[in-house]
């Protein structure tokens, strides 16, 4: 096709198939949301329908020749401002990943994946891994065949980290696994050896209506905009956006223990001001999607974690929880509040993990997942391959499945290579975080005084107002000046339980 | 193109197209929906050209030319079971209408149609009609140009009449309304000399959860599936359906005046039953359909008048609500309350209407809509037109354009031609239930011990599960034995206000 129009049209053009893609999937986008707060039950089966019409149009759509031949030929033409080539650029990695798929390899996948999804919640409601088994099989015998068609360099795993997060390789990640592996299993042994910190008044009393009310102060505090989002309820607290002025989180509330939506209002509010701060003006376009997925858990984690369980925010905002919850925090200080927040302890469940150990638990899915591609390790044996490095790796005995290796939803869905942006995130949160706090000493005083404000306007001029404009490892160097330093997290980690543990 | 498939295979080819379609045109009513119940301020911009994308996609494939001559070839073989033809031929009939609509022309309409629903809402909460009037010259502009792009005979408002009521004109309209309107006004005449009626209880202190609560029992009573729907707070209260195990009604609250809340419970209800009840076999398809407007009124009518205001129903309940609000139903008898709810007296809102003035508001709208249609009306002399129809017709004094022109959601939507629905269905409504009752003497009988499951079968059997399979009139003629007698609908209020005011 020969394409003869002038570069301004042809990426109008461009733009308006990418606007009206971003329309179909955030349409899907608003249909998801509804299927995990509010639809009823007999709803689900059309709903699937439904949502398997919309994303058979979204990638009918990316996958048109006729935008392969605009991406290649925008690419080329020497005259496109430096923002909009870098739209096209990235749409081009876009169509040529996409284009590596038959729709109907898209479809057994989505099949697949709902069918995995039903086996999964039985087997955990069961609590028996052989039921999960034969999906979790096709489901890994069908990344396998992805990563063969996607292509990949060393290791299959590659193709699907890329998934996640552009240009990760296991080669990189063993790296930066191993570089903290060693000094977190210090910090644990160190811990270990230290009295206990008590966190028993986490669990008491706390009544639904003041919780909610509670964290919807946070929320608002934090500098969500309640004109461009909302926060509902949903079995299992999540954000998603339809755009930059209408993004969603959700929240559990569990009357019998303040931590759980407490921490899920703050870290989902930490991914929900990413995506407020995009760009609206790339609605539909790269420039005007998030960087990563490590870069978007750098949000949530830096939110929850660096500012959430700090004690000088904590020191302005504890008094009203006291007065909102005088029964569980009587006697219970601020200092006594902040070290039972940050309590560290192994466990079984990676949602609830502390800071130090959460790490082993990402580690764990990752060597599971690799080991799992490259065929070392065959599905059934996964329920006594997860006991033993659990008690080898974090000593703790894994009771049932259901705590053990079916605890996750992400493998029912496909999602392998997920994990690791997990810990990727926290590592960038510190280094961002530490960044901000010398750039710009009014954001530590401001936190002191119980605002966020100054810390807000560094993240949205350093990160959030550059959508995808640059890599997870640029971005990091352009707002901090050094590219990813795992040293930053550790020293964050050292510095914060030298303290609460004096050891 | 030869089509030299099977009946079979044409048939399952049209039944997949007509499925994807209706999955899109569903997924465009979960974001309206959304819309109108959780939607934040500042997403309603970006939902607009979401909600676009989806009905040009839904437009799009449904005038497809492929889709087109497989509706002529399957209308054209004689082959076809006689539900799958009579599917054919419905869809036949909407191809060919939509067909002379251009995608911009979707697109434009829709877009219109967000926008002025925005700024109608800004608008009634300023109490100022200037702040609608651009948006809803826009939509009268588009609406005229419908009208000429569907063609028509006579009057273009019969192009749009025709949208919500196939067959329907402004010759029948105009006859039904005369022969109407002089009956009504003696009954109004009638009243009106006879002490009016005590209603004040009515306006007290009704607190939110307790009339939530209260609602929610009424619509469980009626037989609704919570299983397969919700209710939710809309600004307006309406009912929307993405399939019939999908069914969503909303309310709204007035914690002053009890009437509000319970009445659109029991109205949306009528309309949500229809929905659930519309057959799941036929999902995408004509016969899954309902038959129009007038009979979706009919079933929305039919509970809130004929049940949901009987002196019988409200018998069995009213014990119970009288427990609820013990201070503001004392010394209220049912008897007392059964007249209350019934109180006859003109006034300015449509959605309050007792059962005889209401049709004047219909009737008002009717002539405001056709005058501009046919341009006698210009949109700035809305307000003054009102008021000046209100005084006349029902003798009121409109004191501002919120309680007057600004009332009804239905012109930010573009809906010409949709209020006339509103008076057939409550005609059509005191007919279905006096043919209920004549023939099913156990209908009255249940009802009277506070049981409507007769009823509801009655209309299953008789309504609902036939879908869009015949017109308005000859499904009325099928379930009564007789087509449309407004002397039902005559006869049902004079029975009923002979008793109230003893005249």
């Amino acid at each position: 096709m020969v394409l003869t129009k002038s570069t301004k049209d042809l990426y109008t053009e461009y733009v308006d198939r990418m606007r009206k893609i971003a329309d179909v999937k955030y349409a899907a986008a608003v249909l998801e949301w509804d299927q995990e707060t509010y639809l009823p039950p007999k709803g689900a089966e059309y709903r699937g329908r439904q949502l398997a019409t919309l994303s058979e149009i979204a990638h009918e759509w990316f996958t048109t020749a006729r935008l392969g031949d605009l991406l290649q030929e925008l690419h080329q033409r020497g005259d496109l401002p430096e923002d909009q080539h870098r739209n096209a650029e990235l749409s081009l990695e876009d169509y040529n990943k996409q284009k590596k798929f038959s729709p109907a390899f898209i479809r057994r996948l989505s099949e697949t994946s709902s069918r995995s999804f039903h086996s999964w919640l039985q087997a955990r409601t069961a609590n028996s891994f052989s039921l999960f088994e034969n999906d979790l099989s096709a489901m890994v015998g069908l990344k396998k065949e992805e990563a063969e068609l996607a292509g990949y360099e060393q290791h299959p795993y590659n193709a699907l980290l890329d998934n996640f997060e552009k240009g990760c390789t296991i080669a990189l990640l063993d790296k930066v696994f191993a570089s903290v592996r060693g000094p977190l299993k210090d910090l644990l042994d160190k811990i270990a050896a230290r009295p206990p910190v008590d966190d028993s008044f986490l669990r008491g009393d706390y009544p639904r209506q003041p919780q909610w009310d509670f964290g919807m102060g946070l929320i608002r505090q934090m500098g969500f905009d309640f004109d461009a989002g909302r926060q509902d309820l949903s079995e299992h607290p999540f954000t998603t956006s339809f755009n930059a002025r209408d993004v969603r989180i959700t929240t559990r509330v569990d009357e019998r223990d303040f931590s759980h939506m407490t921490f899920s209002c703050i870290h989902e509010t930490g991914h929900a001001l990413y995506e407020q701060g995009l760009p609206i003006e790339y609605y539909g376009l790269p420039l005007g999607e998030y960087a990563s997925l490590s870069i978007h858990e750098s949000q949530s984690r830096l939110w929850e974690n660096n500012v959430g369980r700090s004690l000088d925010w904590w020191r302005t905002i504890y008094p009203r929880l006291q007065a909102t919850f005088p029964q569980p925090l009587k006697g219970v200080s601020v200092e006594h509040f902040y070290k039972g927040i940050n309590k560290v302890a192994p466990s079984l469940i990676r949602t609830e993990a502390d800071e130090v150990s959460y790490h082993f638990h990402v580690m764990i899915r990752y060597q599971l997942e690799k080991s799992l591609l490259d065929g070392s390790l065959v599905v059934a044996d996964i329920p006594t391959w997860w006991k033993d490095k659990y008690a080898a790796w974090l000593g703790v005995t894994v009771p049932d499945d259901k705590r053990g290796c079916l605890q996750d939803v992400h493998w029912s869905h496909g999602s392998f290579g997920y994990f690791p942006t997990y810990s990727l995130g926290s590592f960038y949160a510190a280094q961002f975080f530490s960044a901000a706090e010398k750039q710009d000493l009014t954001i530590g005083t401001a936190l002191r005084e119980g605002h966020s404000e100054p810390l807000l306007r560094w993240l949205r001029t350093h990160i959030h107002c550059y959508g995808r404009r640059y890599t997870s490892e640029q971005l990091c160097k352009s707002a901090t000046g050094e590219p990813l330093n795992i040293q930053h997290f550790l020293d964050y980690l050292s510095d914060k339980y030298v303290n609460i543990y004096s050891f």
